[in-house]
């Protein structure tokens, strides 16, 4: 496993470009600054520096998660990097939890997720589109990572298959619509979160969670600002991402909480649960 | 597991507050809104409501990472879950990974590392007080997740023990002092990360790598904009956190890049580095 | 003009603190690190330093209208500087400007306007509650602006007083009731401006404005990170405001514009007027 | 002046298109939506719509200080309104102002400076460029404000021609080389103001300030983050400006303060000043 071997995926750093190659015996890459030999990074260690056959200097390199979820076929909005840490985190994903995620979309998050729950864990990915789903299982392929996933075509309104779920993930247009059937599926505490790009969507979700037995409801936007690394020049990037969507989460909460039983005048649902 | 049971951490909702409670048989919390009676919760699933004696609703969950991350006693400055999640993508930690880090602090990143290398990796995770390596033993036996991790009370100016290691995490004053050190202990390609408060040290840092045969430089910022959760008034809240630190990334490369063997005037290492 | 002179209103900056004071002869300022003696103000250029009795330095200026705004008594939440200058050059207002504003509130906004307009507009300024509309005087007052600005105790309800207006700027709860009557106020082509502290009232105002003959609609959020100016350690401060407001400008538009007229299924006034 | 005429500059908004056109009789603008008749607007009221040749509608409005700003012709990085509504306020100009400009570039901050010290105020611009100083001119002239700016093609290591100045702003590479030059220019207490793009720079201008004899030093940045405005899809748009440049503020104070004077080990220089 130490040095590249064939069939491996490398990510190639060559100018201001960054790529990822599958290295083939015999096989070259046009590149705007030359040809690369993919035999001349077949054995070497990574982290190598070659040059083009123009002479231009390229770095080699394994891919890391970050780099396979940055350049993986998009055929959807992804979820980006700076999200999926947070989310990640705040549903609690490691190794052996078993998460729900809807829709799968181009699989950035799926991804994530599957890389997080090995080795015993699995993740439950739902797509209606068929067209995103062979995506998605192409992308998951290049990764290795299919094994953790279980892909279903399915339209999410007719439920979810699995229960006693760790926590679930909503990346559809009408989240608020779907509350009761992650609520069927996760186990008690579960944790919930979605993604959504307007601040409508968010209202709409927050009333539906209220009223839909969840609670510690949290909304957040995370905002990555790049920098340009020169020592003597450090000043961040001109223009950054303004806006993927808006994240919220909550926990599943038991229907035992009888809202007639509250202390009349004194506190709401609302204030218990966003603490 | 279903049930909260004696000896387990829970985390109470109560008013505006969050807090973590052992419960412990026959025992009493007090609270500015009346005694919470642990014998009340032992028995009962996660995401049950309850009252205090004085009529007041709290809900009780099982806390997530993220949870006991923000509630571990801390003697520094720790990294905050918004930077914790993307660090851990960047340096592509997962299960089965060995990860340096120092210095440990309070612990809160080592918890994070811990939980995520599970159920085959390690952290090695260097301190040179220690009163701090105290506080976050306590915080790591909180969190039951000590067995993944090694902490040792050192001056890493000595250098580090291991070698071949995936990624190494500096949260130190100076770690442009520790770069040699650094790269002796990571397998090639490995990843490297740091957190550094002001600018200045992240020029000193970037000036640093660019000498000591690192590349694939990144410098970010992460920022979390937290929001209302209220749906007919969602804004933002009125204050946020502006700062914890500049997160700074980058790889092991091999020093077989010769500077000389570049092609005059055409590419510099810096832009073959940041792509 | 020079020399500070007994009766005026002087910037004092002392450890980390800056209050405005008025110098008045034979008085004395007690703060926690000494008296000052006005005494020794008076007849002093700006810019120069003193000690207090007890050997503190105190730098003492000109306050600036940023400044006379920061500190200005508050009944309510102010604009700050960071919108308000935002909003004077998206309203356009300038020397001989004549603009409505409403409500007054605490008069920061109101301070900025009539500073603007001067030697020769005006500022309209209603407030419907009397307490606010005297301490708007009070602040008016002391920054000497008093004299280009009418202060109007009135519900906006029944319209505004004004035709034939550069500017209208809202800063009410509900300002989408008050378009009609803004419309009627404004010169043709005339600027409007709104801060609103929701989403949602975001999106009631957009709607309305597009169905009363606005055009050119905006918005937008400023934002405003502080840094800590330590040459050697320069960082942004720990914490910063995260909302104040979102901001919403337009253009009022002539009625000829038949919806009628469009070409069908080719652009929509929304296309049309957000560009 | 209330109907357009002939001569006078128009904002079109067409599709997602914001431009200005000077209205000449019998004229026609090509556009991408067809053709605009200058004709058919000669006479009409701001805020009117039309449509092109081909049906598709255009709104046609005064263009404020703002839009004139955004659509000035460009040979160097421009002061965003953004930025420049901050910089009005925190450097007190208003009316009867005189303010030194270095260095003036296209002529963006000019032309805003120009605007708020009218009637009786002056605006001095220190250009090194002559191919700057002539863009900059022409866009002036553009705005018919060039009678309150006095453009200089010269070195400002030569200093400054004028004294008692009001505020004195630099966008220029090196600010810190001429602050003795700005204290000379400067009315005692007057204010300063600068824009530098890397932090390595605010770190230089800092250092240099405390030494040059000016206090209440103030750094900071502007971000301005745009919303999609759709009332019923509420969001901020995908992408923003991530930086223009780091603000950096403070005001002239009198050499007599003596550092020796100060009692020792109780309060530096730093902390009087930064407040």
């Amino acid at each position: 496993m130490r040095v590249f071997s064939e069939g491996e995926t490398v990510l190639i750093l060559l100018g201001r470009k960054r790529f990822l190659m599958r290295l083939q015996r015999d096989q070259v890459q046009h590149t705007h600054h030359g040809l690369i030999h993919h035999n001349d990074l077949i054995g070497q260690l990574p982290g190598i520096s070659l040059t083009t056959h123009l002479g231009y200097p390229l770095l080699a390199l394994r891919p890391s998660l970050h780099d396979m979820i940055m350049s993986i076929e998009r055929v959807s909005q992804i979820v980006y990097p700076k999200e999926i840490g947070y989310i990640l985190l705040k549903l609690n994903v490691g190794p052996g939890c078993r998460i729900i995620e809807a829709g799968t979309g181009s699989g950035a998050l799926t991804i994530a997720l599957a890389h997080a729950v090995r080795p015993n864990g699995r993740v439950y990915s739902y797509e209606i589109r068929e067209d995103m789903l062979r995506v998605a299982a192409r992308n998951l392929a290049d990764t290795g990572l299919q094994e953790w996933v279980e892909l279903k075509q399915r339209d999410i309104a007719t439920g979810f298959d699995e229960r006693d779920i760790d926590a679930a993930f909503l990346d559809v247009r009408t989240p608020w619509l779907y509350l009761q059937a992650v609520w069927n599926a996760l186990a008690e505490g579960g944790f919930f979160g979605a993604i959504v790009p307007t601040a409508n969507q968010v209202s709409e979700l927050i009333a539906a969670l209220e009223s839909s037995y969840f609670g510690d409801i949290e909304v957040s936007e995370i905002l990555l600002r790049p920098y340009k690394p020169v020592a003597a020049r450090l000043r961040p990037a001109d223009r950054m991402v303004a806006h993927t969507g808006y994240l919220v989460f909550a926990r599943r909460i038991e229907k035992a909480l009888s809202h007639q039983s509250m202390p009349k005048g004194q506190i709401s649902l609302e204030e218990l649960t966003n603490g």
